[in-house]
Order: structure tokens, then sequence, then C-alpha cells
């Protein structure tokens, strides 16, 4: 990743009409806002920490249990569930890393998840996709690989997501070979796996071996691989998750475990009973993890938020979201592990709540310096969809973020002294030579705002947002560079493809 | 101010349709971000008073010149300026203090200025108002009414702004009576004055006298007035705002000082040079202040953001927005005054960048522990326009700041061990002795969001969040409650009022 001084030294990277900060590594310089007193922070991690001893945890997956339980686990017949004493607990624990690399196919594109790092992802997992010209539908391939070539193009967004939605025209149980193709040869930034199952997740290794002309013994210290491992709230891992953890921890990569746990319905209705909860989850399921190889890396994942109580819908970007978020990172610091959260909206357009429930996820998490934001940018409608115009406007506000943590600078030059005392009073700054020399690059350059005077937006159109963002992402489709990739290594992902989709048929 | 304690504990008010959180004083309990190191701050203090002590301001105003020259300020005939040697400056501002209550004429909205508090301030000046269904227009002394009414009715707007837009079927000259009329009549709250010019202060004045039953000595110590004083930025304050700052401070009413700088135009390109004129602009004015009375309430306010320099419009809710908001009251906790920022946006509409512009102008305000927001709701198109819609967006997004700065309770009932171990893995916490107990006040109440699924959002009309807006504006403004008023009190206004429209046209 390149340093912070490379970043303010580089040269904008301008396209033909979309100026954007250039790639860089993005950390928050300041203390963390921290929403919890040491005590409290205590006393929910003791709170955790009692109810994997008295209650335990449900594993489905019996090879994971029989892990768990040959490692000092003990079997509650009554809760099916294994309990883990907190001696147990917190030694595996003690394992973990609280940051590790993770490579990308361009070096440049390597990642840092731990310490005050911002990692910003792209969208996954949607059922759907929307933009303004075909509305909310089913997503096909071809779409698929258009969001992950803006993904590549739009230079805040660090790691893509795994998957920004369903490729509804190929068959489920090959899909993921065909996401992980698009993947690997439309970016060369890190991509998240995906990580339902045992087989989609070796899939995902072996495929980046072969991208990254890299081995598992090489992948073991060096880690490429990420997938989100979300738990079944209450207190339950099922199997395909239990599997990616198997497949994942024991090829040294990561598993960033995220209990989904909207308060009320999930998970307790007060917040510190939901931190409680998913402080439980992520335990044992960081047990399990460190039970498979000790030293595997992991994350404390959370997406706490809550239930409209009048409704019983999702509510997202909402302040007890924001609260949440700070708080799950100060947990996850106290436990010596990196933090994830999300940026999140229920809003089913691009509008204004859509920017302002983005903006509070945002900002609970750059405060509270969580390491991995996941969802960073196109996630809309509670999750259910990917937008192409959403996709903009988070680049636009992750942007404006990155750009708000660096540091004013102060010294004389910045200070003007000079300067100010050259211009009469009630004049004005435009044409002095201090502003001369520096007006280029003085400013945040916006990709997405509208500076234009009430009257001159109105000629052209009263575009809003959404609309300019419409235009935006097809110019940055048309700019758009494929990285370039060793012909041998391409066939060799094609042929991985091939054979695989062959053993799938054959089943 | 209803303290925390009692926020808390108050039941939600509910209008027929209109969901909010009931008034109260909003604080931010965590440590303010701090984007200055503390040495950072001296040297933007030390060239202040440099340019104070070897440039000097320009006082257009003789009187006020002539104040400053009998207390030691040195005429400067070379930049028609008054130099400010630095101890003169730092003896003065040692007069002004750092808190200050301000009285409203229902008790319960009595405000504090200083410390931890935020108090948000509905939108002041613009020329023009909109909403959806009749555009942007020059608004009308009927429709100034109508937004004075939802400035009382939305419980998280502390302050009134001064009219939120120009009633232009009224005559210039006696407009801020009309004005001062409807602000006393139709709030309860504190509301600020027009404080442009001598005439147009002294009424204000005169009328909160009467409306708050009170006397000028007893105002004295006990303020109710703040009027905006914006210097002329470079290095300047005009007439008419000299007039307001000699009335203001004479009687122990409050001088919000806020040089209005946009970086590259009325002051430095730098943020680190724009912060020194500014600091300088503020300190030359708020000695002025003390000149006229020692102990005068002042804050420090900023408006400092940056020109868009492609095309030399201003550009606001900016990272260096942001930025500048942050140090700007980092600047004034050390020099030991209240401080003032804005929520800014250049949107022309109330969509998505009018949201995320806003949400970067108030976490500034917010996390920076700025004590005075002004224009914190209503404000669309640079300033330009007070919207119906974005008052209510607005209100939305300071519910959901306040909310967010809520502490996290942590105790046995909120930790919740007994009902995570009651509920089954993989269950539900819908019903739940612990959730039913709680569920109807366990979450932020949304004004504004639409946690609708896709489908439903649909049939309903799709509606976007300004289109909501624009529905609760009118909900809100049918549930209207004139507070009441003395039949005497109102006697008196009105004839206070007719009285001096007589004097103005007799001119």
């Amino acid at each position: 990743m390149a340093s912070r001084r490379g970043r303010i030294s580089a040269k904008r990277k301008q396209g033909r009409g979309v100026p954007q900060l250039p790639y860089a590594a993005v950390n928050n310089p300041y203390p963390p806002m921290e929403v919890l007193t040491a005590g409290q922070v205590e006393k929910i991690v003791d709170g955790a920490l009692t109810i994997l001893e008295t209650k335990g945890m449900r594993f489905l997956h019996a090879e994971s249990g029989r892990l768990l339980v040959a490692a000092g686990g003990k079997e509650d017949p009554a809760q099916q569930s294994i309990r883990l004493d907190r001696a147990m607990v917190l030694e595996h624990l003690s394992w973990a890393p609280a940051s590790f690399g993770l490579r990308a196919r361009n070096p440049l594109h390597d990642l840092t998840i731990g310490g005050n790092n911002l990692v910003f992802t792209s969208v996954g997992g949607p059922a759907f996709c929307s933009d303004l010209d075909k509305g909310r539908r089913p997503g096909s391939y071809a779409e698929l690989c258009d969001y992950l070539r803006l993904v590549q193009s739009i230079n805040i967004i660090h790691q893509e997501g795994g998957g920004a939605f369903e490729a509804m025209d190929l068959p489920p149980l090959s899909r993921h070979l065909d996401l992980y193709l698009a993947q690997f040869t439309l970016l060369d930034k890190n991509v998240q796996a995906y990580a339902l199952g045992r087989d989609r997740t070796v899939d995902c290794i072996e495929m980046t071996c072969i991208a990254l002309a890299t081995d598992r013994r090489e992948l073991l210290d060096k880690p490429a691989v990420l997938g989100i491992i979300n738990t079944n709230s209450p207190m339950q891992l099922d199997v395909p998750m239990s599997e990616a953890i198997i497949e994942l921890a024991s090829a040294g990569q990561v598993s960033c475990v995220t209990p989904f746990t909207l308060a009320g319905s999930m998970s307790p209705v007060s917040l510190a009973g939901t931190l409680v909860q998913q402080t439980a989850e992520v335990l044992a399921t960081v047990t399990l993890v460190q039970c498979v190889r000790p030293g595997a890396p992991v994350i404390y994942g959370s997406f706490a938020s809550n239930v409209d109580m009048k409704s019983g819908a999702p509510a997202m970007g909402t302040p007890e979201y924001t609260k949440m978020a700070l708080a799950s990172s100060q947990i996850a610091r106290y436990l010596g592990l990196p933090s994830r959260s999300s940026n999140t909206t229920s809003s089913n357009c691009v509008d204004a709540q859509a920017a302002y429930e983005s903006e509070m996820s945002l900002w609970g998490s750059v405060m509270g310096h969580t390491n991995l934001v996941n969802h960073a940018a196109g996630w809309l409608e509670g999750g259910l969809t990917a937008s192409f115009e959403k996709l903009i406007l988070d680049a636009e506000m992750l942007q404006m973020m990155a750009q708000t943590l660096e540091p004013l600078a102060v010294n004389e030059d910045e200070l003007a002294l000079q300067t100010i005392a050259e211009v009469p009073p009630g004049g004005h700054h435009f044409a002095t030579e201090h502003t001369l020399a520096r007006y280029e690059n003085a400013f945040y350059p916006s990709m997405l705002s509208s500076r234009q005077n009430f009257e001159s937006w109105q000629e052209l159109g009263a575009q809003d947002t959404a609309t300019r963002a419409n235009r935006i992402w097809k110019t940055l489709l048309d700019e758009y560079q494929q990285p370039e990739m060793e012909a041998s290594t391409q066939a060799a992902l094609n042929d991985y493809v091939s054979q695989r989709k062959k053993e799938i048929n054959q089943r």
C-alpha cells in the first residue's frame, strides 16, 4: 500500500472526466472515540465469557464440535451446545494476531489489517443489482463484471467484497468459479472469497495461488484470502460457515467472524446485551479457528443494528448502529483483534436517507478505528441490492472521509503571514502569488458534488446526485483498463475453472 | 434547559403522526477530536497576534476606531487600519466569559453556550425559500411565519436563527419588526437578532425586554439576545456590523463574531493561513466588544470553507470545511471562548449531496465540541435558500446525532445475561420478557427514514426522502400550537411595532 507521504505527493489521477484521489492506504491518526469506559468493556467481555462457560455455543458441524471438545470444550446435551471455559477461550484468543498483511495480485494493492488502518471494501452478497436506467433486478454475469470493473477503477476502494451480487444467469453450484475468474482477471486488488461451504472456499484459495503465482506453503505466512464468517445469531454456527473456517484457518487465511445481530430479534433488545452476545459468538468462533491452526488471522466483526420495533423490519445506519460500531471496535482492541463494521442503509433509492444512514455508519466506523469497513461502497436497500449509483455516492463519501483524516499542515508556508499582510483589508486572495502557486491541488477534488449556482443547475437539467452518479459510473466504465496478466496465468485460471465445472456437472 | 436525566426519562412527545425526541439540551460527553497539536494551536494564535500588531484590522465605523485607539490601538494611515498589540488583545480577551446563559421566553428553553453543550439553531438569512410544491422563490411573510412555526415545533432545534428568509412582500426598512413580532409570538424558544445596523439591533433588545417581561438592567446579567457579526474578510469590519456590536455589547448581549472566509478568495488558499486570518479577525472584533463593555459575552465563530478552484464557486460541507470546524473549536477553547460553526451544503435540492455535505459539517461540529451550530436546520443552496424539506431532513440528522451522543448503559439489566441464556441457540429474542418490557422505547424513533421493504415502498409510491419530508412538515404545521402569551404582552409588542413603523415611515 502506498505510504501517506506517497499519497500526498502523488499527482492526482485524472481520468477523462472523473477526478479521483490516488489509490492509497487510509489511516486515522487521531485517538479512537471510545463510548465505553474501561470498566464497561471488562463487564461486557466478562459477560461473554460467562455465557460461553454456562450456556456455550451450538456448532452444527460435527467436526468443529470434535475439534473444540478435543481442545477442552464440554458438550452440553441439553443445549446441544459446547461450553468453553474462560481460560481455554483466552488462551486461544492470545494466539490470534492483532494485525496482519493481506496480499493482492498487484503488490501496490497489498493491505494491512489492524492498527490505525482503515480498509474500504465494496459491497458483497446482495441478491439484486440496480441502476437508474433499468431499475432493480436480478443481475447477470455481464453486469457483475461491469460492477467489478468499477471496483477496480475506484481508487478509494481497497478491497473487492466477494461478489457485488449474484449472477442469476449462471448455475448456482459453479457460479462462484465465474466470480473468481472475474475477480482475478478484472481486478488486481485484494478480493474476498465467497466463503459458503468447503468447495467454494478451497476454489478461492487454489485460484489465489494461481493468480498471485504463489503456493499454499507461502500463503501460510502471507495470507491473501479473506472470508466473511456469519454466525447464526443467537449462539449458533452452521455447517457451511464451519467448513469455510476449517479451510481458511488450515491454509492460514483470514476468517472475518461477524455475528449479524439486530437487537430485539437475534440478540437482546439492549445494546449492552447485544454486545455481550456478539462478543461471545466471536470468541467461540475465534476459539474454533485457533483450534484448527494456532495463529491463523481472525477479525472481530460486528453487524449490530436494531429492528424497527413498530414493524419488525431491520433498521440500518441508525444511532444505535453508530454506537455499536464504536463500541465493537473498542471491545476488539481490548481483545487484541482487528475489527470490522459496515456501511449500511435501509433506503430503497439513492436519496438523502441513503446518504445520511451511510454517513452515520461510516463516521462510527472511522471514529472507532474499525479496520475493515465491509460493504463500504454500493450497498442499498438493507443489503438486498448492489447499486451502481450508490457505488459512486459511497466512493465520494469515502474520499471525503479520507481527506478529512489528512492532518493540517502548519508551517511557515501554510501560515501565510506574508500573504495576509500583503492583501489590503476588504481585498481578495484570488491573485496572490501564494494562491496561484497552490490552488490546483489545494482542496479536495470532488467526484460527484455540484457547485453550480441554482440558475446554471436548472439550465443544465437540475440533475440530482443520483443522476450525476449515473453518468459518472458510465464514464468510469468507458475509461476502465483491465490490469495486465501473464497469458500462462490466465490459461491456468481458465483451466482450473473448466476442470472444476466438469467435476461439479458430473456429480 | 432540561437535564440529560430529564431527557432520558421524559416520555417521548408523539404528535399525531410525527415521532420526535423531547426538547432537551444536547451535549457531547466524549473528548473533543483535536486535529491540531498544542504547538500548532500556539503557532496559529501567535500568527494572528502578529498580524494584528503589524498590519492591524480596518474598522470602517469611526466610533469603533476611536474606542480602540482610546484603549491603546494605533492608527496605521497606510493600511487605513488600527494595529493592536498582543498585550492589549490578550487583556481584552481575558474579560470575555468562557460560557454564559441565554434566556428564552419559555424558561424551559433557556440555553447554555459553552462547555460540552451543543446548541442547534435554525437557518437564518437566505434570500429565498423553497419547497417541493412551489419550488424556489422569494418568500412572503406568511411563509416566513409558517417556517417559524415549524422551528418552534421541532424539538431538536434549540434556537431560531434570526429569520429563515426575507419576507419580500414587506418593506425592507421595517421588515425586521414584523420578523421580531413573529419570533416572539410564534415561538417561545430563544431567537436570534437581525443584527444589521443600530436600529434593528436596538429594536430586538427592546422587544426582548417586552416579550420576556424584563428590562435592560436585568438583561445585563442575563443575556437573551444574540447577533451574528460577520467581518468583511479579509481584515475589515463594516459600519452596520460595528453598530450592532456597540448596541449588543453595551446591553451585555452576545456578539457571535464570524469571519466568512472561503480559502483562496477571502483568505489564504492554505487552511492554516485561513485559521490565522480568521483568528486575527475574531480577536480584533472581540477586543472591540470588550472595549464597549468588559465581560460582554462573545463567541468565536468560524465559517471557513473553500472555493472550488475550477469555477471559483463556494464549496460547502467539504473535507476542508470539516477540518476547519474541528480546528476552529480547538482554537476557541485555547482562547477561552465558546465556538460557533454551521451546517452547510452547496446542493440545490434535498438529495444525497445535501445530506452528505450536511453530515460532514455536523460531524465536524459535534466531534469538535462546537457550542453553537448555526444554520443547523433548513439551509440549502450554499445558504441562498431556506428549504422546508431540508428543515425536516436536518432535524432527523440532528436527532440522530443527539441520540448517538447518549452514552450506552451497561448494568446488570442491560447486559441481559439471563435473557441470552434463556433463548435457545438459533432462536429469537422477539418474545422474551426482557424485550417485551423494553421494546417501545429501546431505539431511536425515526421521523423521516423509511424501513419499508422494496415492494411495499414501490406500492406506496416509491417516495424518496424529500417527498416524505414534504408530508412531515405539513403534518407538523397542522399540529402546531402557538405558545401562550399574556394579552398585555402581545399588546405591548404590537404597540412597539406600530410606533416604530410610524417613525420609520416619517423619515
